[in-house]
This record gives C-alpha cells, structure tokens and sequence, in this order.
C-alpha cells in the first residue's frame, strides 16, 4: 500500500497492530473516522488513553476497576465465601453474565502457558493462596478455558489449596446446550459421559 | 455485556462503533491495549487524533495529504493532462497500486446515491469541471465501482463535461484475470463480449 500522507500511513499501521485488523480493514477503519466529526474520534483517542491512565486494577480480585475495590468485591450483598477463578475480566463478564454465581471472582491474568513463557509466578496465584489462607473462603471454583493450559493451570492451583480447608470445584465439561450428540467431538463425549450427572424426574 | 469498570465499557463502546466491529471484537482489542505498554497505546490515541486536527485535503485533487499539495500532484513527473477521477482516496490507492496510471487524479468524496441521500453538490464535481475548463487535460478518466451509484456518477460526469474538447474514458468492465468464464455472471460476460477488444498477434 502506498499512502498519499504520513498521517494517515500512521493510522493505520496503528490500527492494524490490533489482533485480526489487516491494512485493509485499518484503512476502512481510518476512512470511517475521517468521516466522523472530530469530538467524536477525540472521545475515541481519550477513551483509549484512559484505559492506561485512569484504569485500575482491583486490590482484592485483580479485575478491572474505576476504584480501588471493584463493583462486585465492594457489594456487600455478593457471597465472599465462594471465590470463582478466572483467566481474565472477559471471562469474568461472560460468568457474571450467566448470573449462576453470586460469590466473588479472582482473576489470574492468565493461564500458565510454558511454550509462551507463561509460568505460576506471572500469573496472580499466590494472591489466590493468601486470599483463601486469610479464611472465610468454603468453596474455590476453577473456570478456564478446556485446553493444555486450562488443564495446568486448575491442576497447579488445586495442589496449592490442597491443604486449606477449602472445597475445590470445576465448572463441567460435557455436550454444548444445543448440541448434536452425532457432532460432538470423542473426548468431550467421553468425559460427558463419564461426569455423568443423576437425573431425578 | 455487563461491565465491572466504566473506562474499560468507553473504550469497548468507541470501538465498537467501527464498521464490521462488534462488542465482542472491541473488548478483545481493549484487552488486547491493556496488555501494551503505555507510551503505544499513547501513539495509538496520538495517531487517531491526528486524522482530525492535521490531515489535509490537497487543494487540487481532494486526496487526503501531509501539505496543502498532496505528494502527486506537487510531482512534476505526474502527467497532469490526465485526471483518474475516483470516489475516495482507498480508491485512488488501489489505481495507484497498479503502477498503470502516470497521471493526477480527482478524489469526488463519494458517488452520487440519491437514496443515501447523496446528490452531485455534495462531492466534488464542480472542482472537476473548473480543473478541466481551466485547460491543459486531455483525457478524464472514470474509475468507479461498477455499481449503480458508479454508473450514475460516471453519467452525470460525463454530460457535465461533455462540451469540453477533452477526452473522456471509463475503465474496462470484464471478466477479472483468473476468473471462470464459467461462473460469470451473465450481465458481465454480456458487457465484456460487447466490450471486446481487438486481439493482434
């Protein structure tokens, strides 16, 4: 591509370094913007800009925050004896968005991932340990993703909480809500089968 | 979506008003700016901001530029007998891409979409009929999309200019190199067999 100005060259090699925005997409991305009026791709810059500046992150949970305690860990009508962990505040909100859980959240900033140089001291692990060691916590319920790291990551830490007087939970794995039997893959199927629950009509 | 910090629900709203980006898609760039260092999120916001305050129109072609002069039309190598008349600037990047044009180009700002309710005084026509009555072109060249809005445009551009002594031409419509002559649609196989071209060997 070559550009006719410097400044919009710039937008764009910005805008692509986005995960899954190409040069193509950017562009399209910078000729929306040069469209709109110009409080409005400032209230886009500062937005962006706050999110390094003003935004926090939870002393307690470790999610994403405009205080120093978040919404949910400062809400007194949430249960803080059950703690569900989490890889980040996506998923806290995907969670949080099933309104299944009314405990509190601690958020790992990630899953341990040795090929990426991921390791247990990156991750917010020992801040979990003090929390339950603290006491008041009854239950410990690990929600991450199905993969390697999911699986390394639940395994580590319920060896760390191993000794607390804690119960230590995770979230099922087993057929999607929806899902055809026939499509499913052969390890979800089996593990579906053998987490099988009691069904009482 | 529910969001436990309103910086963070900003960010995702602004760039979630990108065309093609969806909430989802605008959380995962806010976690994905999260994990930047400041000073590029900083560059980022920098360079958005920019698009409003110091890019430029060229005062001859209306493509977007660095200085009053944008950079090709400031070229004194640039054939400006010849003016490729294209919708916005992707457009004359795309022409320009080809490396087949040497001359100067005129950007319309759009095309004519009466249903959009863009009629001929919102783009830059009139600009064109005063380039090319001040003399010295020799040719215009159309390079719209070959749409209706395209059509129309290329239409009213060229009765506009009609009583000039100038050459008007409108690019090739076809079947497109690599393409099955089997799966073309009929009005474009209609139009290149219309259209064709002698072939000497």
């Amino acid at each position: 591509m070559e550009f006719n100005s410097s400044i919009v060259e710039k937008a764009v090699d910005a805008l692509a370094s986005f995960p899954g925005v190409g040069k193509r997409t950017a562009l399209r991305m910078v000729m929306y913007l040069l469209k709109r009026p110009g409080n409005e791709v400032a209230g886009l810059a500062d937005a962006l800009l706050k999110l390094k500046t003003e935004l926090q992150l939870c002393t307690m949970c470790g999610n994403v925050s405009d205080a120093p305690l978040c919404s949910i860990c400062s809400n007194a009508r949430r249960n803080t004896a059950s703690i569900c962990v989490v890889e980040d505040f996506s998923d806290q909100m995907a969670v949080e968005g099933t309104g299944q859980f009314q405990g509190v959240y601690h958020i790992l900033g990630g899953l341990i991932a040795p090929i990426d140089g991921v390791g247990p001291d990156q991750l917010s692990i020992a801040n979990l340990v003090q929390r339950v060691s603290d006491g008041g916590v009854t239950e410990v319920i690990l929600a991450f993703s199905a993969t390697v790291e999911g699986d390394t990551t639940m395994f580590y830490i319920a060896k760390k909480l191993r000794d607390f007087p804690v119960k230590i939970s995770c979230i099922a794995r087993g057929i999607a809500i929806g899902g055809e039997l026939e499509y499913a893959d052969e390890i979800t199927l089996g593990r579906s089968i053998m987490n099988r629950t009691e069904y009482r009509v």
